[in-house]
């Protein structure tokens, strides 16, 4: 009899550790932005992302690729010594299309390689901005699922919960979920999905990042399905998944 | 300038190094069921509670301690050498006046004694059947509060996180509250407060335990304020708070 595959929401990186990741495809959601930021670029043409953790090895392939783009941020502002920060508006496709994108942030890129680190045979990102290009993924695979939320600093986050709470939304026929953790993800999501935009001006991250000015950036990323690619990380670099763009 | 105490929610043990302990007053939730259980022992008389967090320990002082009654749980069931369960129906006023209890449970002795241990100030516990002994007490005290939901084996639960809520809900005028976890724990309490015990069959760990026949034990569990005191660690042992039983 078939059995459908598994599905979880870890919360935060200091929780992944609960989880059994073997034959598990992973999903990196880090909404406000290194996510939302991967997924842009990519679809704007950008011919991979290559996410790192620490700024000395951002800067040092930066130095070796050549058509290479530095970027990262550290506290939501750009580092001193990369090029560019981790908005999505600064890749628009005449900027970014056929360049290497070489990127480090404060969550995303830690919990990616931390998920490969502890043996999940598969690593994708998602946001909002490419929502059905990730169910629809998921859906076709048959595999089991976490939906990991970067969090901020390993604390839990509103934005990265609520997208998780829509990829349940969506998928959740097709998977066994026993996990408080994804219904409640799905319950706030469902809350809120008429009201992303007002009701993400609540959460603490937005205070920190609008502080910066960013409030423009926080639209486009509870923005559904505008950058709709599918990020698949593969030898070290974050590439488009060539099946959902045939 | 009168400057508002903070209040903060952690969902799981395992992100209690996120927070600063220092000066403050630490509330743990184990709504099933070690916190309802001693509210409710203590509301019927016992003369102090004892958690410990390994079944040995608690052996021993059952043994050394004239009036005692040994308890505990793993996995919901009662353990093996110990007397009674983790189920606040275990503990009438008859059976446990003027006793003490010796308490061993999964998650939520591990996390008192993980939180006295990290240097809070104090230690009360709360669960939904002194809810309003809990949030006159916080409100009373005047120092930041950290609301640390037990949850089952480090997992974020539903049931811990909708009592926080609850406190939330009570209490926020009072406090700076700039933290996700409590505003989820908050709106996802105001959007079930009308039906905790139907959406409470929803979690995860309902199922457990009605697996075991504990139905009854969950109803009562959240009831409010059917065994309203205030269990408060001091020197080891939880005792009711006498400002507010005069």
């Amino acid at each position: 009899m078939y059995k459908k595959p598994t599905l979880y929401t870890c919360l935060s990186p200091a929780l992944l550790h609960l989880f059994d990741l073997n034959n598990t495809v992973v999903v990196i959601i880090d909404v406000f932005r290194a996510t939302t930021t991967i997924a842009t670029a990519l679809y704007n043409g950008a011919s991979r992302v290559i996410p790192v953790a620490e700024v000395e090895e951002c800067k040092r392939l930066g130095n070796i690729i050549r058509g290479s783009i530095t970027a990262g941020e550290r506290d939501g502002k750009v580092i001193e010594g990369l090029q560019y920060g981790n908005s999505p508006t600064e890749y628009p496709r005449e900027f970014i299309e056929n360049k290497t994108l070489v990127l480090t942030t404060t969550n995303g890129t830690k919990l990616l390689h931390l998920a490969f680190a502890k043996g999940c045979s598969e690593v994708i990102t998602g946001s909002f901005v490419n929502l059905s290009a990730v169910c629809d993924y998921l859906i076709n695979q048959d595999k089991n699922i976490i939906l990991g939320c970067s969090a901020w600093k390993d604390r839990f986050n509103l934005e990265d919960t609520l997208f998780a709470g829509a990829v349940v939304d969506r998928v959740k026929e097709h998977f066994v979920i026993h996990d408080d953790s994804s219904l409640m993800a799905n319950e706030m999501f469902r809350a809120h999905h008429n009201d992303l935009y007002s009701f993400m001006q609540h959460t603490t991250h937005w205070h920190r990042l609008a502080a910066y000015g960013l409030q423009k950036d926080l639209e486009y990323c509870v923005s559904i399905d505008v950058a709709n690619v599918l990020p698949i990380y593969i030898n070290g670099e974050l590439i488009i998944e060539k099946i959902l763009i045939t």
